[in-house]
């Protein structure tokens, strides 16, 4: 086991009606806080109606800034700092998900810093002051509601880049279960994608003795893999929606990759994907994650055997090592498509006219993951096999 | 799945060499603390040597109150209040085990109450403030490193009372595997046993639709029944250390527990053992688990089946379904033997004398636990099948 750092100061409210009450949360910060949202989420389930009721009640002002996109704004973000300054605002809740939360993330530490807030991306600065953020989550995906990061896209380069810092970290994040019912199906589908990749990113890694966090990352993934199909079909199973976003938010709060290197090639290779095309992130890493696997298995082809005898089930002992590791590698690909994803380029649409471009992009900053260390001729070949 | 909150704010370091930059750590909060601690696993592997070296070089001013004994005691946090006073010290430190910590928390709340900080454990009265604490952690079993709570005996009396408050939750905690290394026998054995206990006082429960936090118990059950069993053997295994050791903490976190009732009758049952004898809270553990499940298992047979099936391997189809809970009881029980504790009173020298009496005190603030409301009437059956 490697040596780490275990933290995670956000606190869950979790639990049915939990929203209703954010106002009385809130207002142990700030009685003058950013509301920031996106367009749809909030606007379903009274979401909107339920929240802003709670602030008035508690005695909150808010200035809202909605309109946060997929792959949210640096221009959105100035705008939220430029609010927060004339506003005297020190707080901001963040209604939504992931996009929103690295909106808000972006805010925050933003309108305490004189420089542009692109250097914490761009540059590697680190924030040294942030407000504070709150979160009411009605996406389970992204995890971003207690992660210590958060990913901005500057729309004129198109560049996409992450700031990872404590001072991220939101004061609480409020998860019930029921604004799930009213997600549309695409969303569930490439949301749990999202949340099967978080939990594979921290299993699928090079170190041995891992015993502990080897088996917590596969009870999350058998609970996943039970629960969004269960959700998919019923669209207001409280209990398996409550899986699925608790699920959510424990794959990527830090805990399940301690003692581990961590891969994250995946992610990467994915992100080149949905910055060139119209494809959800969730929807791409289904493609992406089963190619790099067939592409890296024979590394450590022992951990793919643990996969398949400890996540679906199969019995290796009678067969061949690459067998086992393909077979289990296909049953995550029948859970996909299960759950109504793609795991090919070619079906979603997408031609190889720019593999070489998103092999280049995606190892800018040198080679990827941990599994395996990959070149951007690798990369190149992981992309071949997706389609 | 219950609504509930999660949070935990203790910052873990975890890994080889850690507690020599303790000071480091500390400076953060305080240069004049109070460095407290037991006898002899400070001495042991160098320790004290190490952390006061580290506190020195990072100007800390040491205040030092040893003596922490098993049950910690009353008198001596007293002591520390009174210390802590008289030389204006904000920050303490704990270097020990559950004890040790403990008697740290008490100190830590008492000195911030202008009342007598035994209002905190048995009036239940709510602490307001607290000095802040951080931990070196030396021996894997109460998880009290990073958690809420702290238990402590008021001699005169022989009364053993808790307080829960997210005051008490230590700033840091330092957990070295190595520091591990030199742990009597009867202590890794006895620590096991609590740390097993702790992750089943939270998976027997009575809820249903609890996956995910099933699925993270069983992982860290058979994490913890594999590594302990290694450790006993070879005393200076890193990895399994690093084990047992992570273990301990993630299985009273308090994340284990999430969404569900959790139970805590057996502690209860025990708590009255080791107040009249002189058994180890683990060893005693051992003994009232397995005569526990004996006496409830009928009330939610299913669980004692997916425990048997999950944790043990054991399949259940042809069988009966008492048998496959028995089979499983007694398969805990082997576990118990393998690592060298007894699972019945009569062998540790208990005799059947003061059950009426220890029934009675368990029960003194009403029914105990949650997977079965047990009565006084109830409690004494559990230790006659203990005997």
């Amino acid at each position: 086991m490697n040596n780490f750092i275990w933290y995670n100061p956000t606190r869950i409210i979790f639990g049915k009606d939990a929203h209703k009450s954010v106002g009385e949360e809130v207002v142990k910060y700030s009685k003058n806080i950013l509301l920031h949202y996106g367009g749809k989420s909030i606007r379903a389930a009274g979401t909107y109606e339920a929240v802003t009721k709670s602030l008035t009640e508690a005695g909150v002002r808010y200035t809202e800034l909605g309109g946060v996109k997929p792959n949210p704004r640096l221009s959105l973000v100035y705008q939220g700092i430029g609010l927060c300054r004339k506003e005297k605002i020190d707080f901001i809740l963040a209604v939504g998900g992931g996009s929103v939360i690295d909106s808000a993330k972006a805010i925050a530490v933003g309108a305490c810093y004189e420089g542009d807030v692109w250097d914490f991306y761009e540059k590697g600065i680190r924030p040294e002051k942030a407000l504070k953020t709150g979160v009411v989550l009605t996406i389970p995906a992204a995890g971003s509601e207690s992660s210590d990061g958060s990913v901005i896209t500057k729309e004129d380069t198109q560049d996409k880049c992450s700031c990872c810092t404590e001072w991220m970290y939101p004061q609480f994040a409020i998860l019930n279960p029921e604004l799930c019912y009213t997600l549309p199906e695409h969303q569930i589908r490439a949301g749990g994608a999202d949340i099967l990749s978080h939990i594979m990113e921290r299993y699928f890694v090079p170190n041995k003795n891992t015993d502990l966090s080897d088996r917590l990352c596969e009870g999350a993934m058998r609970a996943l893999m039970e629960n969004l199909p269960r959700v998919l079909r019923e669209r207001e199973n409280y209990d398996a929606w409550a899986e699925v976003m608790w699920t959510g938010n424990v794959a990527h709060n830090g805990l399940l990759g301690k003692g581990r290197e961590e891969d994250w090639a995946s992610h990467g290779i994915e992100h080149e994907l949905s910055g060139i095309y119209d494809i959800a992130h969730g929807a791409g890493l289904a493609i992406v994650f089963p190619a790099w696997m067939k592409y890296v298995y024979r590394k450590h082809p022992e951990r793919f055997v643990q996969f398949a005898e400890r996540v679906f089930g199969i019995r290796g002992e009678e067969k061949d090592t690459d067998e086992v590791c393909l077979t289990a590698i296909g049953a995550l690909e029948i859970f996909f498509h299960e759950i109504g994803l793609s795991t090919r380029l070619r079906d979603v649409g997408i031609g190889r006219e720019n593999f070489d471009v998103m092999a280049e992009k995606a190892c800018r900053n040198g080679k990827l993951g941990s599994f395996m260390s990959l070149t951007k001729e690798d990369v190149r070949e992981i992309y071949e096999i997706a389609w």
